[in-house]
């Protein structure tokens, strides 16, 4: 039985609600991750990322191999158990802050050789490697490790990207010893359009349960992107879950959700949050600005989240100004379920058939 | 009708067990208040206060009229309104932090003449502003400004102090504008018997709604400090609450709930939880020492807090290692939720008449 099961529900033209089924429960897709880059979603606990509407929550592999070490996670009873997030998780391989973190990285065929971000100790990952930190880790969805390129880049370079991931990819499909965790693929090709159908053909070839967009939102811009991921998304199977790999502004998820892509995850809710920017859907407010120091409405009008129904910008900008952690978590917690309330809302556009509509609402708020 | 009233359901020698009506609730005592200086828990939402067993949260009047301002939580519907924790509150008139905080603080009997700690303007409260300023607050119970003295301190001294501190009772008495506020006296006198007999005496003689023990806990040590409250207690009229300042350490709130002491306040177990010590029953522990990397189990086993109901001593060492913030959070509530125990265990074993043992026990763990 494979590790996870998903279906199409419903459609409206490219884009579709559906059903992933994993080991640790069920997710309605599209979805948004939380990042929880070090085992946890910043600022808040599981019960408040669960209250968002978030299903499955993101872990990154590198950190965690780096500290406290897969080992001691495995130890502990795996990822879920060990973070206090009981339900779905997914895990990235690492190939992306190998790229933009770690210091010194060297990517050969091999893998990647490079220093820790934390104490400068030399270590090197190989796809191999990659799999087993993360069979370790035991999230229900895995990556492989992937050769990521910025932009612009040469093309010679994103020919090697291309061919490097596919090799690597075959190789964590051979390293992988779990049958509960589902390995994704990860399309590369930068914004050749040949290669990345080259791309996505070749690991469309491997069959394997899902694949993943990656090396987008690098700094080739919003049209450039979606034109990328549109194209790219074309090229992936109907029946399996598609995931755009750190994307990111509401108006470039529903793009991206327009053009059927099923999983998201980026820092941009929770990052915002901890700087005292809100999302609303009259765009983003920050919150600490002098104007709302009286205001006793909430940060948005109407949103459901514990942030809204308790407390004032008035309240919350007094937090950031004193420098109160409660600030961080409150504006975190209600960029979640900003996030949350968008995915629950194209869900039910694609269901109601009219998600051009939608979009166009969510897009004429952030310039989308 | 009065702003509060008291009544003691069980005695156990001096101890008693009692309720606290207020407009916004009531409370089981002897009850300890966690410290929201900023108007704020440190770390936590009020309903993770709320989940600790706190029934009463303390907020302190300096701060907030410093910042935001006590006319911006008035225009905001009060501090209940405002900082979302609608049960009840007191607010501390501002005398100790005056002590202890500000910069060139200039004591007359006029008041107190001081330079912000945030942004070093001259400021000056008196008895009558340091009230309206809580009038404008609006917590359940308010205390008349004090003159605080350090230890040690020269006899003269001692009874500048307990002579102001009476002429401000009554100042502030008289400037008090709302019956929905009780407002409580401070007994001052240092460790001079003579002079907390005449503070008490004088205060008392004023019939205030309640009366609290101030200026210990200032470095007179546990043993003197022990001796000084018992005896000062003993001088508080039986049917009003009786609240101990600023303390303190487990064992010395037992100590203080067997001399009859109903009320607590405290930074300690939040400051303790932001620094990663947990109270437990066994003492304190500090959570990010690396005997506990593997460790599956809770902060403290039996404990029914959040944190340990889903976390291990294992994942919160990481956070705290790795500089993630639901570290704080988690062992601030398991702090709070630890005194929340330790007055529930107190309650209970004044009605079973055994608060000797119960004290011994908790003695036992810290050393008292």
């Amino acid at each position: 039985m494979p590790a996870i099961e998903f279906s199409v529900a419903t459609t409206d033209a490219r884009a579709r609600t559906g059903r992933l089924k994993t080991p640790h429960g069920e997710v309605e897709t599209p979805t948004f991750m939380p990042v929880g880059t070090q085992g946890t979603v910043k600022c808040l606990s599981p019960e408040q990322v669960r209250s968002t509407g978030a299903g499955i929550v993101l872990a990154n592999a590198y950190h965690l191999m780096i500290r406290p070490g897969a080992q001691t996670i495995a130890q502990c009873g795996g990822l879920q158990e060990w973070s206090g997030w009981r339900g779905p998780m997914l895990t990235d391989s690492g190939g992306y802050q190998l790229f933009s973190l770690a210091e010194l990285a060297e990517v050969s065929d091999e893998g990647v050789r490079f220093r820790s971000h934390v104490d400068g100790t030399n270590l090197f990952v190989s796809p191999e490697e990659a799999i087993k930190v993360q069979n370790l880790l035991g999230a229900d969805i895995i990556m492989q490790l992937d050769d990521c390129v910025g932009f612009p880049v040469e093309r010679y370079r994103a020919e090697e990207s291309v061919r490097r991931t596919y090799a690597w990819a075959r190789r964590c499909r051979d390293g992988h010893a779990r049958d509960d965790q589902a390995l994704f693929g990860i399309v590369q090709g930068s914004t050749y359009a040949d290669l990345r159908r080259e791309s996505a053909l070749g690991l469309v070839d491997l069959d394997m349960p899902g694949y993943a967009v990656g090396g987008v939102s690098v700094g080739e811009g919003t049209a450039l992107m979606r034109e990328v991921v549109e194209a790219t998304l074309e090229l992936l199977p109907e029946g399996k879950p598609r995931y755009l790999m750190g994307v990111g502004l509401p108006s470039d998820v529903l793009d991206a959700v327009a053009a059927g892509a099923d999983m998201f995850d980026c820092v941009v809710p929770t990052r915002n949050g901890r700087n005292g920017w809100a999302f609303t859907l009259e765009g983003l407010i920050k919150v600490k600005n002098s104007p709302y120091s009286r205001d006793r409405g909430p940060i948005e009008e109407g949103c459901d989240c514990y942030a809204c129904r308790g407390f004032t910008r008035s309240y919350i900008r007094h937090l950031f100004k004193a420098g109160e952690i409660l600030g961080l978590v409150l504006v975190s917690l209600h960029n979640l379920r900003f996030y949350g309330r968008l995915m629950e809302g194209a869900r039910e556009a694609i269901r109601d058939g009219r998600l051009e509509a939608y979009r166009a609402r969510v897009g004429a708020a952030f310039g989308g």
